[in-house]
Formats: C-alpha cells, structure tokens, sequence
C-alpha cells in the first residue's frame, strides 16, 4: 500500500524558495506566472498496518511535518 | 489557473533524504514502513497563458526537474 504526502508551507507564510523560482522563471522569458510555492511530497510504501491514514498522519505530527509553518494532506492509495 | 508539478527521483537512483526519512519513522517505532521516497512538488500559479500543459513541461525541462535523475508529472487545475 502506497501513501503520498504532500506538504506545503502554510498560507500566508513566506516562500522564499518558491520566490527564486519564481524570479528564475521570470528571467528565463517565462511570462504569466504570478506566483510559485514549493513543497515537499513523501511517498511511503507501508505494509501490515492498520488504519494507514492514521498511522500516516501521526508520522506527519511526529516527524514530517512542521505544524506550526506547514500543512500536510495525505492520500492512500 | 493553477499548476501542480510533481518532481521525484527516477527509480533506481538512490534517495538518500528518504531513506532518512525511513529511517528516522523506524527510530520512532512506526513500523510496516518498507520504503521512503522524497520529492518536491510545486505549485504555480498561472495568467493568460495559452496551452498551460505545454509552457509547465517547458518550465520542467529548462529549470524545475533535473531530467537526468528527475521524472516529473503535471496537472493543471
């Protein structure tokens, strides 16, 4: 069984890596993008376990993810 | 209209940052975890840009995924 997290920085708090990509893109001659954020995403490929998404969120509080910047979703799969 | 671009490692290249990661949920006593891959997705946010799919895969191929090592995916939303 697969799991994918995706966590992204919170709205409203600063991206300063989505912002150089951003900036790079612009430079680049792409035009129309008004802004980028930047996340990261975690596969996880679990076996034997129960309740998988709880188990899953409980690896984001514990360890994935920063509650107090960043916001989690997962997806089993 | 927005963009997500999902970066991950190719497979059969080492990802050290997710067997980290692995690592780190097997110390915690999150067991049935079998494998860990680690990527980057991001998200931008697109104005007046005709055939969006084809401007993001030129994005990925100039600047946002290495293709040597990276395989990206994309969706528009």
């Amino acid at each position: 069984m697969k799991a994918i997290v995706t966590i992204m920085l919170k709205d409203g708090v600063l991206d300063p890596q989505g912002e150089a990509v951003r900036h790079a893109l612009s430079g680049l001659g792409f035009a129309g993008v008004n802004g980028v954020r930047q996340g990261k995403v975690i596969e996880l490929d679990l076996d034997g376990v129960d309740q998988p998404e709880d188990e899953v969120r409980r690896m984001c509080e514990k360890l994935l993810a920063n509650t107090v910047i960043e916001k989690y979703r997962i997806e089993i799969e």
